[in-house]
């Protein structure tokens, strides 16, 4: 099935429906990452070390707009992380902020990580918050990451407030880094510990599915675990995946193949460091700190490649 | 055991000294929750629904600053609520920022409930973030509220951080809401889920256990599950319990006397909306609006004496 075309008031469809029809429109699964660090930005924007907080944020926002001008044409969204900003304090926010507001201005879909998590009105307010594109809402991203360990409840604020504004969530399953089993994968009745919160997962997304086949829930499911990917996606048919993992944590683009469903939508795939700083990696190299914009262009373009070449993304194309 | 008075700069100590110097200070284990919220604001303070980000920000940042002037003298902690202040944007940031400066400006301890968690160099940003009394540290809170999911490893730059600033954490483990138990009770070898994350916790707090005896880990555990608490104590002799639930969830200081040390230490007990829109409770409308600090002050003390008749807080006397 194709994802319907985007209306003309694109914010008012189901979230879902809007990430399909833009990995439909840019033809790749490709998430950018936001992850501005004062050391790894080109030499043309680093300010020293212990500039006042209200310059290193002015660093960041310069350096994520240029960023963001590089990809808006190329991928369907980008993912700011939202702990780097915050680590600048205010005037990190407000580079956090700037951040989101460019990208959407540009046409992308913005799926913030903050992996937020309370209960009652407090969910209420994270989720009022930061999803949704209408006045009503300070931060407006399309999505956010979310951790369960609060159980159903602490969920179903963000999902009210996904369905009432046309946004959705990203909920931990089955995350990327090596301690992740320290809890998910602890045996339940025979089962993973994410696999239980897998179920409650896909029944929301079952319930709230959208012409594109996928609901406002949608789950992390780290690229490190390909078996676990493959197992997920047969477990959770309605639930969008991100995939973090993919570059410098170790997986590559067949790693990830599982995580998509045979029209190559059903899974984005995050690449943050592997991009933003491709002008200190070796293969980009050649374009120096100074032209480092064309090599995030060249590290975005190779990894739509990749997963073109070796996923079912290469549908899309 | 008397923990050691504060030294000079007593910030330079363990988190969880200092907690203890303070509690034993102020003769009391209460926490006053800053959870400000535009629609129970006082009269006075109150401004329209929709009115810009930046005065609903000025609203919380007056509110805020009226109840830590009341709040200072009595207690030895204060927890700023993220969510709140996140919902206003930067503008609610700047608010928060001010809330948790002007908190340590009059002598109290702040615990930032923003239950973050992450992996690797972005846990890492999040505890230097926040975490800390230095000029390294853009916000400055004493200690913050962790969520588990992520694993051990995601854990860990929390505690580094915390090692090396005399910060601390606390760490999700049993919650006060009904939802709680939707993963935190799953059974994991006949043992239910909180029970495998409060031994992470515990391991952490005892290594790192200072002069009275508790670690820079503690927990996050209702006071509306009484039997858990109980049992938790016992299994986490050197965490220090944050006791949400008090109050407005249904909990009473009966309820929350199993989660003290004999000493009448190891518990800090959080009060919300029972104090902070104590002028909007029955009990203490005679204050009227206007004088909403009496209200708070009145609530504060109330609260202060029924933990010291009701439970081993009243030990501190």
């Amino acid at each position: 099935m194709t994802p319907a075309p985007a209306a003309a008031n694109p914010s008012a469809l189901p979230f879902a429906d809007r990430l399909a029809a833009a990995v439909v429109a840019k033809k790749n699964a490709v998430l950018v990452g936001l992850d501005p660090r004062l050391a790894s930005l080109p030499a043309g924007l680093q300010v020293a070390e212990n500039a006042p907080w209200a310059e290193q944020a002015e660093a960041f926002r310069a350096f994520c707009r240029g960023v963001i001008d590089v990809v808006a044409p190329l991928v369907p969204a980008v993912k700011p992380q939202a702990a780097f900003f915050e680590q600048l304090g205010p005037a990190g926010m407000s580079a956090l902020a700037d951040a989101i507001t460019y990208a959407r201005e540009k046409g992308l879909l913005v799926i913030l990580d903050g992996k937020r998590n309370d209960i009652g009105s407090t969910a209420t307010a994270y989720a009022e918050g930061y999803l949704g594109r209408g006045p009503e809402c300070a931060w407006g991203a399309d999505a956010l990451t979310v951790s369960p360990y609060l159980g159903d409840d602490s969920l179903t604020p963000f999902v009210d407030v996904s369905r009432q504004r046309g946004a959705g969530i990203f909920v931990l399953v089955k995350t990327s880094n090596p301690g992740g089993k320290t809890f998910q994968d602890l045996k339940v009745d025979g089962r993973p510990l994410y696999r239980h919160v897998a179920d409650h997962v896909e029944a929301i997304a079952r319930s709230t599915a959208g012409a594109c086949g996928y609901g406002l829930a949608g789950a992390v499911v780290g690229a490190t675990y390909p078996e676990q990917s493959v197992e997920l996606r047969a477990a959770m048919p309605h639930t969008w995946f991100l995939v973090p993992g993919y570059g410098s944590q170790g997986a590559t683009a067949r790693d990830v193949a599982g995580a998509f469903d045979p029209r190559g939508l059903g899974a984005i795939v995050n690449n943050s460091r592997g991009i933003i700083f491709a002008h200190a990696r070796r293969e980009y190299e050649r374009f120096g700190a100074a032209r480092w914009q064309e090599a995030v262009e060249a590290a975005t373009r190779d990894m739509i490649a990749s997963l073109a070449a070796e996923t079912p993304a290469g549908k899309l194309a």
